[in-house]
């Protein structure tokens, strides 16, 4: 095939700035398709150090490594910020069934992080399907009472934006042992919240209501989703559930991992770059977040190797605990707060190391406006959309206690909940083109924001 | 995370059919991701077919899968349509190297398509390492003379839509047997069309010039030519070449796959949507291009599904030897022309099973804007980008000597060239929702058209 590139028509403004942000953009895009170092970055941290939860050695291994990777950009300054964190500790879990033919299955299960166990030892009852909180609430308390209630609720994939399909299916992970355990419940399985046509079970933070029991809960992937709903309908099916799984109450020790390039001109305006160093306990933490992880370094290391002297100061920040506690988000605006730093704008970078395709934004219409006058710079980029209203979990602190405009990074969504918090999130289901594209994008953002003085 | 999704501005035309249209695009959506066929159609193809060379056994059994699949869409008529083929056969190959220090090596390599081999008997000579035709140019003959050429030009990773870094490296994978052969070379080895961080060797078409010597050509994946790159700097590197790949004279029969349903209003306008039914002789032909295949058949799917009559005449075409000969292409538009059909619009999809991003075009630019105009109802299904200049191979005869308006989707390209034309071209590597989502432009296409009569 051959193609000859669309000419876009001029934007609305002054020509020569235009010529020159656009020569910048091709300046950073090139250094960092030609020698990025995010993707090698993201190796070391998925292979060397693999999953890290909060609170765990992994994660102590991580901070290090991050602290390393943030100094290998040159970049004027980096340090740790300390973050207690809780710690969750899976153990070891196994999920059997009895189906009414009396066969005995053991399915692939993954405890739902921050839930407890069955104290190790197993614990059966019959399986109660519903299709979700609308049908258990019609139910008798009868027919609930020692269940393992099974909620067979479909992640939706007619949404487009599958983040989408995922705001609508993940109360079911974060809020059904309550509402089980309300009517008598003994535990809970769900389908994943996942888009996987295959069988890996997605873990991903719960949440009790104290005024209830604290029952165990389970999820599953869709093929054993699917196998469990058959058998449902066709006769009664035993669970038995066996896990170790613990909150631990007492905070540890950890770290947000900070690096630094002084504003030239206005080092007391701070622009903020982040993602998660934290992950689940499987898989490698690749898309989540990882990749947000080594994109944020990689802003730094572009700027260092272009030269280019920002006018406001740029921080990365890999923030500790995003997934089970939100403590280095809610450390980092602390501090913020109380050094009585000003902070211009915050993005995240916490969807996937997937091709970018827009910019979300929480911040006033006329702030976003500012951006979207040089939306068509973005768009040899394959970054066209900037319409969603989305910042980032871990900068909503700064966001929400500091008003701090905040934006995220929105890559293509569609295998994202393939591999959100399974042992498919690994460094070999990310593609170094596109994780390094959405570096591009932060990159270039950022240097707009600052060299034009935006915000 | 919890998203908005923005609202676009309405579109300059009458409200009632943009609020038509709108609903149409979310229905077609709704059945291609939620009961499309496309995804288990091509688990088919590549698992019970696999690679299926035109002229090859496989092929074969690929026409009769094609006919069978197009006819569960429920469309009005299939047929086969005869095309001649050619054929070549790869054989035995292997390609190894001997250091200056005496270490012996087997690379991966396959040999080019089309290309003649070494009769089957090792063939050894030196290696003459250059970066590219200009360096090669620059060279005295004696220099070149029975030495094995090594082309180490590299897949430019700085072009953000990878096509173009394609369309800049392919050359060598075309033509540089005959430039070197020209010069008294024995054998050319390619560093692979290849954006793999990877070791995948990347066959694909190449051609000889009549007037120089039929040497034979191997490609390398990017990992090998980088270590063959290193040896050569060091010393002198000696490589044995051994192949039995020829290309037959004698055309074989075989078929394009055509389903059609009958147009409402005007039978006789036709629009034509089409991938290729063969693939080469490596991996599964799943992005290259079973996924256009079984796109093309989810259109008519689709269609029956929602009881949509389309006012013109839809066909979906699976066309027979693209990758060696295009004469599945060439015979259509030879029927199209002897029956004297009126073809409105032809659409290709053969840019892999990736999330689609826009639609290219080949056409007047009044006739573009006709399509433009409908824009922003593509926004919600990630098709944004209407300015690139393309259509096809497949239908490249029909627009040229019929002056039949082409179109092609354009899914996202990041991860094509890791695949193209290699052993890693499976199924696995193809995300189903991404694969969905280019049906479901495609569909979404070709109802705008015919519904409002745009051609």
């Amino acid at each position: 095939m051959k193609f000859k590139i669309g000419v876009f028509a001029a934007i609305l403004m002054a020509p020569n700035a235009f010529a020159q942000d656009s020569a910048m953009f091709r300046k950073i895009s090139d250094e960092v398709m030609m020698h990025g170092t995010c993707y090698n970055n993201l190796r070391v941290l998925c292979k060397n150090v693999g999953h890290r939860l909060a609170g765990s050695k992994a994660a102590e291994k991580a901070v290090v490594w991050g602290e390393k990777a943030m100094k290998e950009t040159g970049c004027d300054k980096v340090w740790l910020q300390p973050v207690n964190v809780p710690y969750w500790k899976r153990g070891k879990e196994q999920l059997s069934l009895t189906t009414s033919g009396g066969k005995t299955i053991k399915l692939n299960a993954l405890s739902l992080g921050n839930s407890e166990g069955t104290g190790g030892k197993p614990m059966s009852a019959k399986v109660l399907m519903v299709s979700g909180f609308e049908e258990l609430a019609s139910l008798p308390d009868e027919q609930i009472k020692g269940k393992i209630v099974y909620f067979n609720y479909r992640f939706r994939q007619d949404f487009v934006f599958t983040f989408q399909g995922y705001g609508d299916a993940v109360k079911y992970r974060w809020a059904s042992p309550s509402v089980a355990a309300k009517r008598g419940a003994k535990g809970v399985i769900i389908r994943s919240m996942s888009t996987g046509e295959d069988d890996f079970p997605h873990t991903g933070s719960m949440h009790y209501n104290d005024s209830f029991a604290k029952i165990p809960e389970m999820a599953i992937g869709n093929y054993s989703a699917d196998s469990l709903e058959k058998w449902c309908k066709k006769g009664t099916v035993t669970a038995t559930m066996q896990s170790e799984c613990h909150l631990y109450e007492d905070l540890r020790p950890s770290y947000n991992v900070i690096g630094e390039i002084k504003g030239s001109q206005y080092p007391d305006r701070i622009i903020t770059v982040g993602g998660h160093l934290d992950s689940w306990d499987v898989g490698e933490g690749a898309h989540d977040d990882g990749a947000g992880c080594v994109q944020s370094i990689e802003v730094l290391r572009t700027m260092k190797a272009l030269g280019i002297r920002p006018k406001y100061t740029i921080r990365a920040v890999l923030f500790m605990n995003e997934e089970n506690g939100l403590k280095g988000g809610s450390a980092y605006a602390d501090s913020a707060k109380s050094k009585n730093e000003h902070h211009v704008l915050a993005i995240e970078t916490d969807a996937g190391g997937f091709a970018p395709r827009g910019i979300g934004f929480e911040m006033g219409e006329y702030q976003v406006e500012k951006i979207k006058a040089y939306r068509k710079l973005f768009l040899d980029y394959g970054v066209y959309d900037f319409e969603k209203d989305e910042g980032g979990a871990d900068i909503s602190p700064l966001h929400k206690n500091l008003n701090v405009p905040a934006a995220g990074l929105l890559p293509e969504s569609q295998r994202y909940f393939d591999y959100h918090h399974t042992n498919a999130d690994v460094f070999e289901n990310v593609n170094h083109r596109e994780l390094k594209l959405g570096a591009v994008a932060l990159a270039q953002l950022i240097y707009l924001v600052s060299e034009h003085e935006l915000f």
